[in-house]
């Protein structure tokens, strides 16, 4: 089982070497920190958080695709002529205060976070050289955005490990539009734009997470993918802990990397061979910030802890989204999903952090329970209070040192045993009155002396 | 009883006129809806949305007060010599639907909107002939903002009364400041702006709300409040429908109205003598949107439904304000906040609108427990899940045709009872499994048989 | 004739009171100052200096004429919903120098100026109480215009006077639709916001000149004009100096006031039997700036000093327009047009500054001549060098005392004598060699001893 | 004589190869259509003419200098945090007509110009794939600026040639700092930026100057320009007609180029051994346009002439520098210069276009006398009218053959003769009348058969 090879990293390190080669890179351990920690935060940032409309896409979507809501959205609000670029002076984030922003994540229960430090626009959250007058320092919020968060984590949330989303490609530049045009047989814009962009990040930054994305239009050999990997793994500052996912080309998400994300929301609802990541928005409809987007068009709280239930079952990581606005805020909407699902996991995070995947994902009979594991303890998440206080699982069945207690459902401070008994079906439990329970919108059942069925 | 009058209403409508006093305004007897209503949305937007910051008192904190913390930040985002009319341009309100509006708001359960057609900055929300180029149509949205409101929740929600706010006083017309350097000894600005807007305002919009503000430096012969009065409830297009607040001059708050505001946030806990309204707000600190308030400074659903609880338990109606945005947005925590309400009210309606203050307001023994009336029921607001799963009422006795059930806890939507016996504090009644109930936040009893202790 | 008068004035100053009829302000005797300076600055400038694009009319051509030029001028470099107010916060006036502007009327050789206080889009240059919102201190300057210029003029250049133009009428007031839409039989507009605004610039600025426009919708009656007249030349503190124009109503211009304009760039090339004043634009196509105006569209210099010669042969003062820029600067083309007849002024004032119109006007016999006089002495502007050398004027016969001079023309600082004599069709004078000349673009003959023909 | 040279070239053209040393290239010949043109229009033009005050140095006085003027104006008109980037979305260039620019470079008489293509800002005032989001199609203006000019030009005054400007030396380019930090020992700016960006200006708009700046803080071999330079001449689509400028790098200015232009405003006063060009300014203190300019700021046009006639005296070509405004306009003042010297070349062109040197370049007696020479006339351009209509020239003697006209001196199309005899001290004109003379501002003498003495 692959949880199995962890034990072995410290020693490992020292001495492996790897060539750019998919095959020796794939032998580099998962870095421990990644499947402990379970649960991060995305932060999706940059110039199109100021038209904040439609999607992150906006550029694409108007000046690429031509679709008709974002040719209106720019006549209706834009004197012709406005071009996407001319947004960015709009860019100021007056109030965006990382400690601030520190301290949210750290109520949220997250425990990394991965920052947009280049989107396909192409406009560099950092003062990077190779994006002149494109980035954050030279226009708009004239400030290192993703320096300043680096430091805030690092100095007031030390447990929360900071990474960096990074894309490959980007829609409109004209060097990677030539190298396209030339079916990709030149390769000026990676020799001259990503590779040293990526190589002044990690110098600089020490990310504990490459977030690769805008892989997908040609081959990881364009974008020396393995070239960049073995140096991050073998000679960069953070070859020791650094993990990255499995965007680096076609057909390689889902095939290598140190953990796999597939696709946008990946949620596969069963045990993974390898260690993956569902990275999900609260905005059901972009990761962007978008300024219109009604109440209803985010996730409920008993929403996001499905999501946080079914992924950790299943092995993953999840990454949840958040979108800044142009000022540097969070909004208060989704601080507040944030913060209620650290209230959750202040009562339920035994069941999540440093959990392992146990031998079933979700039970077999009722739906919305799903298990994890943690030594000899079996953890079943239930998504939805039992009608008549009596729950029935499918998949495990009890034995006399069967014991069961709820989180969150305590005695003076000691955890109250909850009844259970096999019936014909499986194994019943006896909840208690839910007035009792300071757990909400789930709850985590923590079982001992069960046996899976 | 100040409610036995509202019978006899539509009878004397016909036939009276009123004198410009207060003794002859005040024998006008309320007009029944906005008894029975009691909840409804108050909505502070203008070009305070703009800087959205600190408060809507923005001008006046900023150039009146001269408030370093707005100082700064004028100092820190704009050019020097940036005015506070400079900020009106970009007042855009591009997303701007009051249909959409007008959905939340009926969500919501409110049953009346009152929105700042004109805030202390003198800037209107309609195009008034008074106020030219420094109105919403001349500068900034370019469009009727108070008519295209009344227009859609007339359209759409043809069961919310609509209202409007207004200020007497502005914090910087130079007619208003002339008249005050003079002791108020002449009133250009009254007669040549406040008075013409009251009537340009009714006129046009044919308020049911005239809520009525900025009153407070002066008293009310200088605003000629009771010469418009008379007009509004003799001669104008609303003088059977339209009700007033109270703040018409130093004096008047308290005393004098359809009804009375007292003070902001004014909620007294005990019953009062006169109808009244509880004006709070969602954002703890500003009436205004303020961009930079934290999802902590908003009112959790509980709170809410506390204030709501307390309010019309001592007869009062209580109006939640909102601050859109600049760009025409509820914003989501407060449109969820909004819907959350409706939920619960969706269930425990029944004791708010309609009714009427019973013989006490809230419990003797157990807190958080607010009664209503209506008919021959009296409705307990219960604010917090007794402990046990047994709530002990000090103010009610039980006797042999004591019924009681619960709002939201049915069997085959049949209302199930709930056990109630007199024991030696009170009255205890036996409460379900919460997981068997609906409501969430806090639940309603409904008691018949009962007799006041 | 009308210039004997100015000999009483000082006596007749003190007892007289006038009526608020035309037949009573008629008998006002010209402040003398005013016959005397002959030369004048136009300042047109204001909000219509932001777009800089057609003309001061802008508004107007652009949403009430519907121009297509102005709609797609709009249309191609502003977001839609842009109004004409918004601009005022582009009116930024950063490089205004008041004294710098005195320095360039001193040097222009213009003895008084006439700045638009507001323009018929109702903006004032300064801080009225009429106009909150829409004037220079409240919106985009930040500064009092008006003030400003008036204190550099005083202290920098005392012999200049500083009058003021007045707009009566502003396009887009809705208080003036109103009056007018009830065909003036109300006047909402005039009490509460012309007249209340004539009185504070008067008190206020002291204006020696009022340079009142925007009449002719509408009789002086709707204007209370002779009401106001009355006042100014009673009791105002500028009684006894200020001189006003003639554009008080409909039928007033060309028959009422201290002087005449009839018609913008009224030149009418004969003597007039009442002062007049030709007031034109060296921009020939607008009076306030355009951007886009190509070298080209400005009068030479040599057309300014026709007009010169023209309007005060025939009796007239000249005002000539410029139009500074939104940021406050004299445009250098115009600057140097100033400049230019400051230097022939010069050379050449002695036939301008406290002349009188003479007998004859211009030449009988040759084109381009035209006479001024002074005490016994004729002067003959010349605006074209004649052919050969030999100029024969048909107006003049030479006697034995006949002596004539060119101005600029002398041997070490004394004029030097020309030939003349009378030959058949009239007195042929030879000019000295050009080159000996200091006086450019056209040359003034002193005469002395001559006969009208 | 250098001159001689250019007969032989268009056979040498087509054989020749140049290596890349100074000492190769230096054998090319100058395409002969440069001497003959003698007179050209140089554009500053690029976001520089957003601020436009100061200089075009803005962004290095402000940010690299720290000169306090700038400091000061940035801190009183902008907001904190404004960079110079965000200047390029107001770099509107809406009333930029590049045929109307034609028409009157054409009208100036001007037959070269020279464009900004990039300032040491850094920005391309074309959609340079090297300069993504800092170009003219990017951000601002949304055009091809240098295309829309070339293509105006070509098309409608294709008798004037088109030149391009470029800075190689960026201030404020990240890999350039880095390269000047590594002592130029690195060359990463020269690589991805300067050469592909002058290898796509020479493939895209064919340029017939090379005006190369900005090469002052290193060596050639840095700038690899020899490199480039022997493929302009080898292989580049205008290898047989560009010429190229001399500022290639320390110690080649006035060493190596097609021509000299030594320093800016470079005018010797003596004839210099190898092809030069004066490059000098309308507005004395600036290339770039100045909002606050005063009039006074700008040569008069006998200033200018003055600078025509001695640079061309001495074998120069003169480079006059215009600086258009921030939305496309020739600033009127410097529209006029260019028209009164195309009025002025109108008469006196003979004396300039095609002209040689001749042995002396200005008179030894009297001064304000510069000569030029065609086949076997002598042209001699009078600066100032001679005093009693006699001017005499030391540097000449009249022989029997001695035959003087004067441009623009003529009797029925035909060209008077002017008297001339020697004197004790040199030969003697006698000047007619001026006033019969055409020009103005300086006059042409047009000698054959006299001697140089």
């Amino acid at each position: 089982m692959w949880s199995c090879i962890f034990a072995l990293l410290p020693l490992a390190v020292a001495v492996v070497s790897y060539d750019p080669t998919w095959e020796s890179l794939d032998t580099r351990p998962l870095p421990p920190w990644y499947d402990n920690v379970k649960i991060g935060i995305f932060l999706h940032w940059g110039v199109f958080s100021v038209p904040s409309f439609g999607s992150e896409w906006f550029w694409s979507n108007w000046e690429g695709a031509h679709n008709p809501q974002y040719i209106k959205f720019m006549e209706e609000n834009y004197r012709p002529g406005f071009t996407y670029a001319d947004f960015a002076a709009q860019f100021t984030t007056e109030f965006y205060d990382p400690e601030q922003w520190a301290s949210v994540f750290n109520a949220s229960g997250a425990r990394y976070i991965v920052l947009t430090s280049k989107h396909h626009e192409g406009f560099t959250n950092w003062p990077s050289k190779y994006s002149w007058n494109w980035n954050s320092m030279d226009v708009g919020p004239k400030r290192d955005l993703v320096g300043d968060l680096a430091k805030a984590i690092r100095t007031k949330t030390p447990h929360i490990h900071f990474g960096l989303y990074h894309s490959l490609y980007e829609w409109f530049h004209p060097l990677y539009k030539q190298d396209k045009a030339n079916n990709f047989t030149t390769n000026d814009f990676v020799t001259s734009k990503t590779m040293p962009e990526l190589y002044e990040l990690v110098e600089e930054y020490h990310p504990d997470v490459i977030w690769s994305d805008g892989d997908w239009e040609t081959k990881d050999e364009y974008w020396n993918a393995t070239g960049f990997l073995a140096w991050l793994f073998n000679d960069s500052p953070v070859k020791d802990t650094v993990v990255v996912n499995d965007r680096w080309g076609i057909g390689i998400p889902c095939h290598h990397g140190s953990y796999y994300t597939c696709t946008d929301r990946y949620n596969p609802g069963v045990l993974q061979p390898h260690k993956w990541e569902n990275c999900m928005t609260l905005d059901r409809h972009s990761w962007g910030f978008r300024r219109n987007a009604p109440a209803t068009d985010y996730l409920s709280i008993h929403d996001l802890i499905t999501e946080v239930a079914m992924t950790i079952s299943c092995g993953g990581n999840i990454l949840i989204n958040v979108g800044p606005t142009h000022d540097g805020i969070l909004p208060p909407i989704m601080e507040e999903r944030l913060r209620q699902m650290g209230s959750w996991l202040d009562i339920n995070g035994e069941a999540i952090y440093e959990s392992k995947p146990w031998k079933y994902q979700n039970d077999s009979l009722t739906s919305g329970v799903w298990f994890t594991a943690k030594d000899d303890l079996v953890y079943g998440i239930v998504l939805h209070w039992p009608k008549g206080g009596l729950l029935t699982l499918g998949s495990v069945s009890a034995t006399p040192q069967t014991h069961i207690t709820m989180l969150g459902y305590n005695d003076n401070n000691i955890r109250s045993s909850l009844q259970a008994k096999n019936v014909r079906r499986g194994m019943q439990i006896v909840f208690p009155d839910m007035a009792d329970v300071s757990s909400q919108w789930s709850w985590v059942l923590v079982m001992s002396g069960i046996i899976p069925v």
